[in-house]
C-alpha cells in the first residue's frame, strides 16, 4: 500500500465548537463549554487516541469577530495547553503567539515551561498578528506595517532561539554535597542587541527538553514562506486545490537550500475540514444542517475585514465586486488570505452569498464532505502526490467532528500503511521525525 | 477558644525546594524535580489537604542569584498554575505577575484565563519588578525610577479591571435558535487613555467566574502600601516583630477608610518559615543542619543586591558596615527590604556572617525554630493581637516542611478554633471571605 513507507503527519487545529462559523448553533455543540478546561482536555484525549501528532490553538489578541453571532470568548492558550498537558501524555501541544505585541524573554520562556511541563511536547506558532484591530489593545493608533512585522519576527525568533540556547543541555550539575547547582561556564548573558530588540539574558529556565519547541509557521505571504523556509519545522497553509498545494509545496521546499536545511526539516500541512458521514448522503446532510445556520451579518463582517471592503453596501446575491477591492498591496493584515478568497470567487464565478457559504467551514481552507474512505482518499491522494506532509484537520464540529475523523478515517490510514498505529517517540520532535538543534553557543562557543 | 470567631488565613508560598536558601542542598530536597509539575502538584495536594486558603508562586524575569549556588531554574507560574489547578479542586492559585515589562491586555486574559479554568481560584499578586537586572532582558538601559513604576502600576490595574469589567457579567446569551451568542449591549469597548497605557478593548474572554481574580499586592514601601490599601485584597509583607507587624497592620488598615474600603476587604498576611520538629532539639538540629549547608559567597551577593553595596569588599566576620550603605533614598530596587535589613542588622548589632545567616531562611521574612505547639503559639499570638490576619507560610525545605505544617499546626490550630476544619465555599473570594467586585460598567452604565 505504502511501500516508501514515508507517514502522514496530522494535527488537530481545536477552536471553540469547532471551525464551521454557525458550529455553536449545532444541537450537538456545547457553546455553554466554550471556556471549559474539561471541554477541552476530552479534546486532547480523543486526539492522542486517535495517535495525531499534535493539537494547535490558535490565539488573537481581540475580539475578533461580532460578539453577537459567534462564540468569540477564548481561553488563553498557552494556560489552557498546561491543563491538557498533563491530562495526556504524548499528543504534542501547539499555540500561536505573537511576535508582534510581545516580549521576546515572556515568549521564551512560556513555551520553555511549557516544554518542561509537558515532557517536550511544545510546539509555537510563530505569528505577526493579523489584525488591525489588535494594535488598539496595545497602545498604538495604527497596525505596524506588513514587511516590518516579518522584519520583526524574524529577529524575535532569533532571540528567543538564542534563550533556549543560553542554557547549555548539561549545564545543570546539582552537586548538593560540593555546593554547585548549575556550571556558571554554561550559563551565559546573550547579549543580543538588535534593530528591534535588546535583551542581555540568560533565560531563568534551564534548557527546554527538545532543545526548542518545535517552531510552527502559519502565514501564506511572500515574507511568511520566507520566514517559514528560514526557521519554521512546520508550516499550516490555506489552499482550495491539489494544484495550489503543489505549487505552494514545491515553492516552500525549494527555499529551504539556501538557509542549509533539507526537506524533512520542514513538514506542510494544509488545513483540511472534512465534513464526516457513514454514507455520503449522511455527511451532505450534517453540511447542510451547518450551512442552514449561518448568520449573513456574520458573514458579511468576515469578509468585510478579510478584503478590506465594507460587504454591507453590495447586494448579497450579486456577484463578488472583485473590480472595487483595494488590491493585494493595499491590504496589511493577512494578504495571502485576501489573495486566495479573491482567487477563489473569480475562479468559481461567487455571489456574496455564495462567497460567504463557500468559507464558512473553514474561512479559506479546504473543506472536504464525504464518508471516511473518501476523506482518507482525499489524504493519500495529496500526500503521494507533492501536495503535502500531511494535514492539518479542522474539526467543523467539536468534539464530534474530531471522533468521527479518528474512529473512522485514521484506521483507514492506519489501514494502507500511511499513518502510525501507536506513538514510537514521546516528544513532539519524535513523532515529527525532527532532531533536537544544537545549541548555538556550546557548538562553536561563538554564536553562528 | 476563640469566641470572637474569627478565622486565620493562610497561603503557603511555593519555592522550588523550600525558601532556605541552602534548601537545595538538603538530603531531602529534589532539586533536580526543580521544574517537575509532578512534583509541584503534589505540593499543592497536601497544602489542599491542609485546606488552606491559598497557594502562591513569586515570580522574577531574570536570573536572580548565581546560578552555581542556587536552584534559580522557575517555571512560568501562571502556566505552571494552570496544570496545578486540573490537580486540585478548591485551593486559591496566586502568581505573581509585575506591572512594568508586561501590558495590561495579556495579564487581563491570562488570570481571567486561570480564573475560568480553575472554577474562581486564581489571584494576581501585582508587583513593580523589584530588580534593576530585568530591565536588561526588556530593551532598557536602566531600570525604571521606583515612583515611576508605582504610578504605572496604578494606572496598570485600573486598565486590568475595566478589561475584566468589559463584559457584563449576564453577557453570555447562547440563544442557539435565536443565533444569538452574546449581548451586544453587554460587551463594551473600554476606550482607557491614560498616561502610560491606551487599551480599547474589550477582553476576547467573558468576566472571570470571581468578577476579579484576588488582588495581591507585596510591596511594603510607602508607595507599595498605599497601592495596596487602594487595591489589594491581600497584602503579603516581611516583618521580624510583633510590634513591627503590628504597627504595619494598623498602618495599612487606616488607609483603607480614604478609599471607601472596610478593614475586612483587605488580609494582611506577614511572611513566617516555620522550622518545625517534633521537639525543640529536633526542630534546632533540622535549623543547624539547613544553615551549615550556606554558601556564603551566595550570601554575600544577596546582601550586595539588597543594600546596594558591594560586601565582597569587607570582613565576612566584621560588623554590618552601616555608615557605608546608601541610604534608602538611593535605593530603586526593594526599599522596603533594604530598610528592614539595616534595622535588623542596629538592633541586633550582627556581623555580615550574621546577617547572611539571620536571613538565610527567608530573606528577612520572620522564621521560627520550634515545636507544632510553638508555631501554632506564636500565630495565634500575632493574630489575636493584631499583628495579622494570618500568615503568607514560606517552608524552609519542600514538600517536607509543608508537610509538618499541614499534618501537625494545622490541626493545632483547628483545635483552637482559630482555622476552618473544611472548605466553605468553592472560590479564592470564599476561602477569603470577599465579595465578588461589583461591575464598573453596568453598576451606573457609566465607569465611577
Amino acid at each position: 500500500m505504502n511501500p516508501s513507507g514515508k507517514q502522514l503527519h496530522l494535527n488537530v487545529f481545536v477552536s471553540g465548537t469547532g471551525h464551521h462559523e454557525a458550529s455553536w448553533r449545532h444541537p450537538q455543540a456545547s457553546p455553554e463549554r466554550n471556556v471549559d478546561v474539561r471541554y477541552f482536555q476530552n479534546i486532547a484525549q480523543i486526539a492522542e487516541r486517535g495517535k495525531l501528532d499534535s493539537l494547535f490553538l490558535a490565539d488573537s489578541y481581540v475580539v475578533d469577530a461580532d460578539v453577537r453571532y459567534r462564540n468569540v470568548t477564548r481561553l488563553e492558550p498557552l494556560t489552557l495547553l498546561s491543563a491538557l498537558s498533563v491530562a495526556t501524555e504524548r499528543i504534542g501541544l501547539i499555540a500561536t503567539a505573537a511576535t508582534t505585541y510581545n516580549d521576546p524573554f515572556h515568549i521564551a520562556r512560556k513555551f520553555a515551561s511549557l516544554d518542561h511541563i509537558s515532557g517536550g511536547r511544545a510546539g509555537w506558532n510563530i505569528v505577526t498578528a493579523g489584525t488591525e484591530a489588535t494594535s488598539f489593545n496595545f497602545g498604538r493608533d495604527e497596525h505596524l506595517n506588513h514587511a516590518l512585522r516579518y522584519k520583526q519576527a524574524e529577529e524575535f525568533v532569533e532571540v528567543v532561539t538564542r534563550l533556549w540556547d543560553s542554557w547549555d543541555e548539561d549545564a545543570l550539575v546539582i552537586d548538593k554535597e560540593a555546593g554547585l547547582f548549575a556550571d556558571g561556564g554554561k550559563v551565559r548573558e546573550i547579549h543580543f542587541k538588535g534593530d528591534h530588540y535588546a535583551v542581555r539574558g540568560p533565560l531563568n529556565l534551564n534548557r527546554p527538553p527538545q532543545g526548542y519547541p518545535v517552531l510552527v509557521q502559519a502565514g501564506s505571504s511572500e515574507s511568511g514562506k520566507e520566514l517559514a523556509a528560514k526557521t519554521a519545522e512546520v508550516i499550516f497553509t490555506a489552499v482550495q486545490t491539489l494544484a495550489e498545494a503543489q505549487q505552494f509545496y514545491s515553492d516552500v521546499k525549494s527555499r529551504l537550500a539556501k538557509y542549509g536545511r533539507t526537506h524533512d526539516q520542514l513538514t506542510i500541512l494544509p488545513g483540511l475540514s472534512p465534513i464526516i458521514g457513514d454514507t455520503e448522503a449522511e455527511a451532505k446532510e450534517l453540511e447542510q444542517s451547518l450551512q442552514q445556520l449561518t448568520i449573513p451579518a456574520y458573514g458579511l463582517a468576515r469578509l468585510s475585514r478579510l478584503l478590506g471592503t465594507d460587504m454591507f453596501n453590495y447586494d448579497l446575491d450579486g456577484p463578488v465586486p472583485i473590480g472595487d477591492l483595494p488590491g493585494i498591496d493595499a491590504i496589511n493584515g493577512r494578504k495571502a488570505r485576501y489573495q486566495l478568497l479573491v482567487d477563489l470567487a473569480v475562479r468559481e464565478n461567487l455571489t456574496i452569498r455564495q462567497l460567504i457559504l463557500r468559507t464558512a467551514g473553514a474561512r479559506g481552507h479546504l473543506t472536504f464532505t464525504g464518508t471516511p474512505l473518501q476523506v482518507a482518499d482525499l489524504i493519500e491522494n495529496w500526500f503521494k502526490n507533492g501536495g503535502s506532509d500531511g494535514f492539518n484537520v479542522m474539526p467543523p464540529l467539536l468534539p464530534l467532528g474530531l471522533e468521527a475523523f479518528v474512529d473512522k478515517v485514521v484506521p483507514e490510514l492506519q489501514n494502507r500503511g500511511l499513518f502510525r498505529t501507536d506513538y514510537e517517540g514521546t516528544t513532539l520532535r519524535d513523532h515529527l521525525g525532527l532532531t533536537k538543534p544544537v545549541n548555538k553557543f556550546s557548538r562553536s562557543g561563538v554564536v553562528k
